[in-house]
């Protein structure tokens, strides 16, 4: 059996009683580690909070890995009991159908123990999980890959009234592009996570890049850092406002609010800026 | 401080290790009641598992109560802990933002421990979350009332390209109408779930009034019944399919496939009819 547990948001005591039972029984123990290990006390020279919480070692499986080895993983699956650990859940933000695919092809049971994920955790801050269109991913722009396919969806979410979620980018265990070019043994960059004020900023030279007025630095928004966490922050503003606010350290995530009823506007007053 | 706290979607197991600890050490419990009670073992005249399982009293909350006497429960919480129990997220399908004004204003301190709910776990099936657009609500027909908003917003959906994600009717504690009438003592109807079978009838009637092949027998669905329980099933197939499948025991959810990806398709294919 191949046990896909999400961990939610927070830290170890987010796990729920099903999937502290499935990790218990579990002959070995994988935890994805390209979304965020922050919140969870790991570090990179060891999962120490989580190995002491569970009792057992937990094997690191960066996104390399995963793509690489997820067959090995899977054989192993075949005649023991093996817990993928995800952040918040399976079929989040970051999804693993291809790790599902390939688990039934081979005829190895899995089984998906679900938990909060940023997708609807949002809801937190009022804005009604039901009025959110399409969700963007706004990537770390480069002095040459300036992409933005998110500006069309907000813009089509915002002429429907709804709510856009912006996910933020994550880059962790890039290979340095020294590396890339030169081959041989991969050097990676240091992890790096997309705060609100950088999303704004992008967000901001995209519109005057393009200029239809989807929105502007007086759109109202919301911002989220470490949501789920005990230190969670979130702070409804304009655009403007939030550029200035120091959210703290990640994961972030960014809300551009589409058209509101009163009682979405009674909770986002209890974040106003 | 008013602990507002999601259950998960399964049963009394879903619930997180964070969730646990708050219950514990709430002085009283109170349990949402007009979502479903039933993947938790409850019955009207006892909340038996749940309560064996807390090891303490559960107060059954319904729709009447949390409207009418929600200020008894925040004037406890305001020298006590007081737990109120959600089925699935606090803030998911069904939103307590009300509760948490109405707590916050009177300077009650309030956590939120998230958990899975329909609006992330539906993410088990392949379609990725980030291509759903609006979700909707099948409300259910009578002789005299047909609402169908839901189909314009399905028709902006699917001209995006985007999932739908159709919530199907609850009907529980409604007071029938002939007390209504009469008044003095309420008297109320049997619950009623909405079967797949039913919104996809009452979709088709919609569409045929309308007739803006905004969808039709031949569309993409997938069908969920008793989501993220042990015993959840889940089948893919055109609406004329599915019409046919008997799904079983509520609650059952309904999602309009738009454009996919082969990574949706591959996955897909698991649960086709």
């Amino acid at each position: 059996m191949l046990y896909i547990i999400g961990l939610g948001l927070g830290d170890e005591k987010d796990i729920t009683l099903r999937g502290l039972e499935a990790v218990k029984k579990s002959q070995k123990v994988y935890m994805e580690a390209y979304t965020s290990l922050l919140s969870f006390g790991l570090s990179a020279d060891g999962l120490s909070n989580l190995e002491k919480f569970y009792g057992k070692p937990i094997i690191l499986a960066d996104r390399e890995m995963v793509e690489e080895k997820a067959g090995a993983m899977i054989e192993e699956a075949i005649h023991n009991d093996v817990a993928f650990l995800v952040v918040g859940d399976p079929f989040g933000a970051t999804t693993h159908s291809d790790l599902v695919v390939r688990a039934k092809t081979l005829g190895v049971k899995v089984e998906v123990v679900h938990n909060a994920s940023v997708m609807n955790a949002v809801g937190i801050c009022g804005l009604q999980l039901y009025h959110y269109g399409e969700t963007v991913s706004i990537p770390f722009f480069t002095e040459t890959w300036r992409p933005d396919s998110f500006y069309e969806k907000i813009k089509k979410n915002r002429s429907l009234g709804l709510h856009t979620l912006c996910l933020l980018d994550i880059r962790v265990k890039e290979p340095t592009f020294e590396s890339l070019c030169r081959g041989g043994k991969k050097q990676y960059e240091p992890p790096r996570y997309m705060s609100v004020n950088t999303a704004i900023e992008q967000l901001l030279e995209v519109e005057q890049k393009h200029g239809d007025s989807v929105y502007g630095e007086d759109t109202q928004c919301v911002g989220f850092a470490r949501l789920g966490s005990e230190d969670q922050k979130i702070v409804a503003g304009t655009m403007k406002q939030l550029e200035r606010v120091d959210f703290g350290a990640p994961l972030h995530c960014l809300v551009i609010v589409g058209q509101t009823h009163p009682v979405e506007e009674e909770m986002l007053e209890f974040y106003k800026y």
